[in-house]
């Protein structure tokens, strides 16, 4: 029976999409545990057909809002949704716990309450992407736990993102890149240059520099960076998402032509903006950290939430913490050599 | 007259769109000098018209191709048509620079053979991009210069970017925007939290903090960056636009009803494709060094050639290097008060 803790008030459509999400993925052999105000949340489950041995109720009133000073937040709110789902794990009452709140909130409770995987030295927050090929996703990692990443980091953000592309996406020895500003090996900044020499010698299959163009272009199916420069990258591509489609919605609309054309199109284009929307993509798991963490967009809609749901089942499943501080403990051991 | 030195052999579609490109924007009081292998200059020049008034030749025949290692190239190659260009202004022969070549290797030779404005410590690749209002560009510096940027950097490419913002786009006092991972002070690296406190205290229009995802979206006429991040959201950006043309491509395509509509939005996406090509927009300057040299994409077309030589001359006619000196003179004054 696979435990999973949700926060059931975060994110900006909680907790009824959460709810509604919980159900679209809701199986045998698997117990939901729903971190939020009960008298919400009651008569939501019972709207939603939940039987009482597929979902608890853990009471907690207090939110921790999505611009609230992390460290603060969870210092002040201990007693929060999101602490208290993290605190699940730790209690040994959940194997995984989902958040579509506060994302450094949720770093914070998960480094307090579950500490880093022996031998990490930072987790990363590791979202996958579309890419240009609908049947595959690129992991990027990190995208903004740690702005001032060593290199060191760098070489175990390549071990786990190799480790969870196996796991999530069954690729054998998934393709590993750095992002830099050159293909050539000595491009970029100091840190990155050393980083390419440890990923060259460790076991990961790496492929070398990825510039950011070519992300999307399926040149890696784990691109790995700095978090600030993750960051920067993911949310460009959001603006640069909102962005084109302004434009489109204003070129479509200019004339009758275009009106038809667009109608047409419709369903086209609904395709597409599912296919960019990165909030659909089942969430980023916090790497690194002892316990599975999934953080959901948050503007996750129920289909967001159900994907969440699963790829945390699956991490589970998969062994991935076991997997991943096996391979460390041998990076370590190699260095000791 | 205003005399404009063009590397008439760097980039994709050099000669032909380079000399094509130059017609487009002749006009009177303006003389331009090509660099270039004069047998294949000479009847092109012919073809597109050009008088023996308006355009000169100085002879070159080595090239520096795209792939080749910067600094290197330029010592072994000091005689060919980039190095060649930059030099002309050093010479007194030119007044402004021109190539759509290797740019790190336009980088190298500026910064050997002009040096960098007195008090400037790095100079700074300044493209201007679209955003979501037709009418308005931003503009991103650095973006790729400088890997390693300090606190002082940043605060120069503000000073910087305003006053070309300023020049270029006749915007009074334009906002500047600290490229960071969220809006509120205190976030990001150690570097960017520094550069948020210099920029707090200097003359420029500093609007704080602007997360990557609003850099198309006009909340900063310019928005500053180390140049590693500028390049990753640069290229992320290039990349994404084609791994949306490509999923686009596929959708309206898939049925007869998509056909039907795509061709009745045929010019709608012309028009898309056009205001989302950076190579359209005009050249980057390469802000703080010691002389106006444009860069522009390396897959220029004659129109991108045009924009470009256009800009060299207007900043020629604004003396922006002029008033990038005295801001820089008097930021300084300042600091040693």
């Amino acid at each position: 029976m696979i435990r999973i803790a949700i926060d059931a008030m975060g994110g900006d459509h909680a907790p009824e999409e959460i709810i509604k999400g919980a159900q679209l993925s809701a199986k045998e052999g698997q117990e939901l545990i729903f971190v939020g105000d009960e008298e919400q949340l009651i008569p939501l489950l019972k709207n939603y057909n939940f039987h009482r041995t597929q979902a608890n109720i853990v009471h907690a009133e207090e939110v921790i809002g999505g611009d609230e000073p992390p460290v603060q937040a969870v210092r002040k709110k201990p007693g929060a949704t999101l602490p208290t789902a993290v605190r699940l794990i730790k209690e040994g009452k959940a194997d995984a716990v989902l958040s579509a709140g506060n994302t450094g909130a949720f770093m914070a409770a998960a480094v307090l309450y579950l500490k880093c995987i022996e031998g990490i030295h930072r987790p990363a927050i590791s979202p996958a992407l579309p890419t240009q090929d609908p049947d595959r996703m690129v992991v990027l990692l990190d995208v903004g736990a740690n702005m001032d990443a060593e290199a060191v980091h760098l070489l175990q953000y390549g071990i786990m993102g190799s480790l969870y592309a196996e796991k999530r996406f069954h690729i054998k020895s998934p393709k590993i890149g750095l992002l830099n500003v050159g293909d050539e090996a000595g491009k970029g900044s100091k840190v990155v240059q050393d980083a390419f020499k440890l990923l060259l010698d460790s076991k990961v299959h790496f492929v070398g520099n990825v510039e950011s163009r070519e992300i999307f272009a399926n040149k890696a199916d784990v691109v790995i960076c700095d978090g600030f420069v993750g960051n920067a990258v993911l949310k460009a591509g959001e603006g640069l998402v909102e962005a084109i489609f302004t434009m489109m919605k204003k070129e479509f609309t200019s004339g009758v032509r275009e009106k038809a054309g667009a109608a047409l199109l419709q369903p086209a284009f609904s395709n597409l903006k599912r296919r960019l929307d990165y909030s659909e993509y089942g969430g980023a798991p916090l790497l690194g950290i002892n316990g599975v963490c999934i953080k959901s967009h948050g503007s996750s809609n129920a289909q967001a939430i159900s994907n969440g749901i699963k790829v945390a089942a699956n991490l589970v499943e998969e062994k991935l913490l076991k997997e991943i501080r096996e391979q460390i403990q041998r990076q370590e051991d190699e260095n000791n050599d």
